[in-house]
């Protein structure tokens, strides 16, 4: 019989101790640095979430500390004894450790300064130990934040979490810029975005979310693409107008800020966050934004169709320095290059009701009203040179109804490498998969 | 619920309108189905997640009820009258509908009955339509909330969420049930299972999960086996020994039926799900379990190497009848049939420090403790003839120190069939991959 409730809890946890003043007790965690002083030695433990810095004297113990080496996993018996000259308030006097674990050699790259002095390439070879880094953790556990408040978000909003497949007959987002895969002797794919499937799930609840991988083969070596990313998407029927769910990731951008400062104040602490204010994002049509951005600084326009990044950085720019807002809307992108499920504007169908999301200077959403008419849909795809037959499953969900709907996409890798100011998104994945990286 | 500016509250939802007797509301949804009745009609309204009854009536409206249509998304505005006849003590009478849209077709199967008359196969067939069925539909509500359940308990238990690559470099269970991919020239697989990462993730956060998809390219055609399927993993450090895992996994489970019970009442009713109570689930070692089942029902034991289905099915009938548990633990599943990672029992190394959790007839967690030293790491990968210089990203934990640590994997298909007592897994699945099926 398995005991239930005794060991899960047997352990304290370091953000308990400051409620142990006086008490002996044991905690465990990796020996993540050891700095000899005069006379004693500070030993800082690596635990689940925190650092925490205990003392080693002979005064205390009689364990010999040059039996211990850094990295080594240990379980440590110690007195917590108020000090004011501690930042916690606390010391851990150590009087006793047993090693439950030692490394085999020294780490190749040093990872616990406050950073890591390597290059980017090395920081990813050597994943698995260098996320051990004090912040480089601290930055996933904000991106598991990130997912927390979202899901929690979208569950208050009625929003049902679905699992839709990543193995698919056919790409949604169409282009060559898809990975193929042998399926038993057929030809599958590996999902671009759920995009067909929220949309059937729209069907079936009415909103959904999912917040799960999605895969461009894109040939792309820039510091913003992955070749493998999280993607937070959601779907939402019954919306009267695409600014619906604008209005949507407004708010939940607002309650991923709001859980972040309440429940990751030390991350953001340890990794200077500057959290965005949202009161409202600004919006501007797609036409708007590309001559404001060409008329303040006298660039000639390209690309009609598109944005430049850096026009989209200096777009981010000018809403910053006149809205103070660190996000802008940009709505009505052009017709052509959007998806043949985007619905087009009544009013002049060289644009279409959609809208991307820039964060401080990267697009990080992308977003619409999707065509929900079973006769416009087929049009369309007709008109595309598509043909409706290799898509009859999901042209179901237009055939037999589904409400006026839209949605749209966050890429999370994005989101925090912006909200922590990196500047490359590989920062933000915790084992990025690019064109020429598939290890570790 | 977080309220928001303007529009997304504006109209009401089913589970507020007993809260509005004597108002006029106006709601959204599908015409799920419509009851003519002598001299009125039901019209039952297919919402978010519950359905509505509304009365139509010349008395109380000029709508044209035969402008009306089954499947047709709509804005109903209407009075919530008391009605001790219905079940949920009013109706809504209907005074304006008007049809946001509209289908092309009626279905081609009948999806407003209770149960769908259809096989199995025509429901997948047609699963973007068939999943609007009321019963279709509650399932992946459960599912659902067996997540939401887990990553509660997980969070509240310090795991950390994680997002592993499934794009990966080489496959963590062995054998050639892999799918491989081009992977911009070079050969990559999907991963069979997040292992190697969250190994890696426990020398960063200790504890930590993920719930993502894995992929067998199993050539197997059972009720039971999916080509990529859900899988709820957790992984953590310091363990004293592999039983604590299994009692983590006990709380998990008390706290996932805890929560279905409390949230998701009405699908548990409309499903008649028999939820497990679990005080303590029992354990039994794999070579006892073995011969418990051969002498209980004279069955000649094939493979001592593994359960055939059969066996696990009547190991629990047994259990269950001795013991009222829904559940078993089997433990030291033998060394030859468990991956290289698995650590071996001290006290004989034929067996694992392993477990496999069963649960109605089925089994739907595989865990265990890993090794974690690096020279017995190397040691046994040589010993299996495999080549440590290609896992020498993986190795860098054991190299440089990981504690103690053990985890396991959960199919959450399976599990949520078992708990449905369904009796294929494809039930469980939204749209399911098998051999033959990657559409829709």
């Amino acid at each position: 019989m398995i005991k239930v409730s005794g060991k899960l809890r047997e352990r304290i946890e370091a953000e308990e101790l400051v409620n142990c003043m006086g008490k002996t007790i044991t905690i465990t965690g990796t020996i993540y640095k050891i700095r000899n002083m005069s006379g004693f030695a500070f030993v800082i433990l690596r635990t689940k979430r925190a650092l925490v810095q205990s003392i080693y004297s002979k005064e205390y113990t009689d364990y010999e500390i040059t039996e211990l080496k850094e990295n080594s996993c240990v379980k440590l018996t110690g007195v917590v004894v108020e000090d004011s000259r501690s930042k916690k308030g606390y010391e851990v006097r150590i009087k006793n450790i047993t090693v439950l674990s030692k490394p085999e050699e020294d780490p190749p790259v040093v990872i616990n300064n406050k950073e890591i002095a390597a290059s980017l390439e090395t920081i990813l070879d050597y994943r698995p130990i260098t996320l051990r880094n004090d912040k480089e953790r601290a930055i996933f556990k904000i991106q598991e934040g990130i997912c927390i408040a979202a899901r929690k978000f979208l569950q208050e909003q009625l929003f049902t979490e679905i699992h839709s497949p990543k193995i698919v007959y056919t790409g949604a987002e169409g282009g060559a810029n898809i990975f193929k895969l042998d399926y038993f002797g057929k030809e599958a794919y590996l999902a671009q975005s759920p995009q067909f499937y929220k949309q059937m799930m729209v069907g079936v609840y009415d909103r959904v979310y999912e917040i799960g991988a999605v895969y461009r083969a894109e040939k792309h070596d820039t510091s913003r693409h992955l070749n493998e990313y999280i993607s937070l998407d959601f779907e939402m029927g019954f919306i009267d107008d695409f600014t619906e769910i604008m209005e949507m990731e407004t708010c939940m951008l607002q309650a991923v800020m709001k859980l972040l400062e309440e429940n990751y104040a030390q991350e953001i602490a340890l990794l200077k966050v500057n959290i965005p204010i949202i009161r409202e994002i600004p919006a501007i049509r797609f036409s708007e934004a590309k001559d404001l951005v060409s008329k303040t600084y006298h660039r000639e326009i390209k690309d009609m169709g598109d944005f430049e990044p850096e026009e989209e950085r200096l777009l981010c720019e000018i809403i910053k320095k006149t809205t103070g807002s660190d996000f802008i809307f940009v709505t009505h992108y052009p017709t052509v290059k959007r998806p043949f499920y985007a619905m087009e504007d009544l009013e002049n169908n060289e644009y279409t009701l959609s809208f991307d999301l820039l964060f401080r200077g990267v697009e990080v959403t992308t977003g619409g009203q999707r065509i929900h008419d079973y006769k416009e849909q087929v049009d369309k795809m007709l008109f595309r040179n598509m043909n409706p037959k290799l898509f009859e499953s999901y042209l179901m969900i237009h055939k037999y109804g589904i409400p006026p709907h839209g949605g749209l996409g966050m890429g999370l890798e994005r989101f925090t490498m912006r909200l922590l100011n990196k500047t490359n998104v590989r920062e933000a994945s915790l084992f990025p998969r690019d064109q020429n990286r598939i290890v570790p």
